[in-house]
């Protein structure tokens, strides 16, 4: 399991990655999978053997070029080491090694597929990926994937609460892809406070606040920062609905997951994997239009949130998300070209999907 | 031969890799190799073979990690279908993807060691490197290196004046690590007037700018802004030295050399590959401490321009370079694992240096 090195896994704060794979690491441990972890800092996951990549994580330098190969050249090298089944790697700079491994690598797409099919359309059939979303795979059909597996939370870190106080929640980047402004605006229609928690560090975020979301701040839509682990489930836990109105197609959104689990519905913009996340009137409302938004907050007075969290507990489990990837592991080792790996990748015929 | 993609090879204005690159290609032609290179944007080498990797230079995201790893990515698929005998990688994250290659692969280390080792030095005997100075090797002399091959100009394109004006120059970026401010405090000692030209377009630069650089400004030490082409040549021509004061290890310097082309000796701080660059004494002085830079400055008048320009003719022409390439070519091919490349250079025995 190779995790990207900015942040700990599991992450002390922001890194949702490397939140997702310590669940998995733990949870195939817990089924009996001997699981090598090669990450930065320290040890944190139930990994059976845990290999350092970096003392301490390059965190400020998230998004370079320079960290991005170190890591991959760094991890190789460890790797020699090691006899492994396969690897599954989380990492952008990784797969290009992967053609001269013995062993097969599977990779999670964790981004957006705009940015990322440029990787993975080249490489062919070096690695084999799984999808965290169906929206995530059909914005580029073409590439060697092998399972789409919906990301998994420990349900059981997360509170639950029926009796809701007043008030809705957005919990997110202050990003226009995030669009904070249009939960305010919908919050408002409906006649319910809202509040705001999230991340403001980059320039289009201080522009996006400054002149899209600052105006529209007052005594019904409070802005609190960024919400810790345990603000983040009071605040889940507390509201009426988590207001998620996406302007671009998000590959998964953790978040909508995290708030169901708290029994709390969720309100989306029907794009990218709010429509697959988002049971539509059982545990949430996905609508295509921003004016849509305010009706659809009235309406979660009707739904059940025992009922959302016991979607969550089936359909987005540490275990459910577990058993996705022991199913492509498989898969890709029953695949006839994953013992012939190692330079002949151009030549080997596509893994059946 | 591989180029990076942030800028056309030859580059239009800033990019000393790719006119390297562009340099090295036609010379490495005429003298009858074939060529195919990879590189973004229009043709503009002799090269017999052009593959476009990107239609338009990513230049502005020069640094980060997606557009690094879907070069490698692309050069790797688009490389599955030609037949070479060794790839000449100029790229930061293309060497993740040699050691499933069948063809050797040679790496020209551009950059500071500081950062690259953390690279080439797990991928071990993968790659085999050149240094573009001995003081870029010495900095890590473990690593697989098989050849030191200083950088080359074409001599012809730089004007050679031995009547010069009356001032000294700076071509460099405004930047702590080039000190030009040490270059202005120099020259006001020797009493002469000095002209500086460069970049100043990153925030470092910018602060430096303000805070060390504009106090010192003033009739006798003119700031003109980034000099083209151009401008670069009348003012290296003009000059009656360069002042190279650095205060880092850079690898190499290509300005020194571009100075002594035009017949204009340098003054520099002994770092990096100055001492190597410079003949002390004969084309410039290269001194230990920013005091003696005054002394150097004036001292240039009793250099020949004419030695300087023939001394570059001897060491750092294309030809020279070409050269240079083609034993560490040779070299390379002639090992004993460069036919058994793919996915085993663990196993491979170091190539002999």
């Amino acid at each position: 399991m190779v995790a990207p090195p900015y942040y700990t896994v599991p992450p002390q704060g922001y890194g949702g990655v490397e939140s997702v794979v310590a669940g998995l690491v733990d949870r195939l441990v817990a089924r009996g999978h001997h699981v090598i972890l090669f990450a930065a800092g320290r040890r944190g996951t139930a990994a059976q053997e845990f290999v350092r990549t970096w003392d301490t994580p390059p965190t400020e330098q998230l998004t370079l070029a320079l960290p991005e190969v170190v890591h991959a050249a760094r991890v190789e090298a460890l790797l020699r080491a090691h006899t492994v089944d396969l690897v599954h790697d989380h990492t952008l700079a990784g797969p290009l090694t992967a053609d001269a491994r013995h062993s097969p690598t599977i990779v999670t797409v964790h981004g957006t597929m705009d940015d990322l099919a440029g990787v993975y359309r080249p490489l062919g059939s070096a690695v084999s990926l799984v999808a965290v979303s169906h929206a995530q795979r059909r914005r580029a059909p073409d590439l060697n994937w092998v399972a789409t597996v919906h990301n998994g939370i420990d349900v059981d870190s997360f509170p639950y609460r029926a009796d809701k106080d007043d008030y809705v929640l957005f919990l997110g980047r202050f990003h226009p892809q995030k669009a904070p402004h249009l939960a305010i605006e919908a919050a408002r229609r409906a006649g319910v406070r809202i509040i705001l928690a999230g991340k403001c560090s980059e320039e289009i975020e201080h522009d996006y606040y400054r002149d899209r979301l600052a105006p529209l701040l007052g005594h019904d839509a409070v802005e609190v920062g960024v919400a810790g682990p345990a603000l983040k489930r009071r605040l889940l836990a507390g509201a009426r609905c988590l207001v998620f109105p996406i302007r671009w197609e998000e590959p998964f959104g953790l978040v909508m997951v995290e708030s169901m689990a708290c029994g709390t519905p969720v309100v989306a913009l029907a794009r990218g994997a709010a429509p697959e996340v988002v049971a539509h009137g059982r545990t949430g409302f996905v609508v295509d239009r921003p004016e849509q938004l305010a009706a659809a907050i009235s309406d979660c007075a009707t739904l059940d949130p025992a009922d959302c969290r016991r979607y969550v507990s089936s359909r987005f489990s540490l275990d459910a998300m577990a058993t996705g990837y022991e199913n492509a592991y498989r898969r890709v080792l029953a695949s006839p070209g994953a013992a012939a790996a190692g330079g002949a990748f151009a030549m080997r015929p596509p893994t059946t999907v």
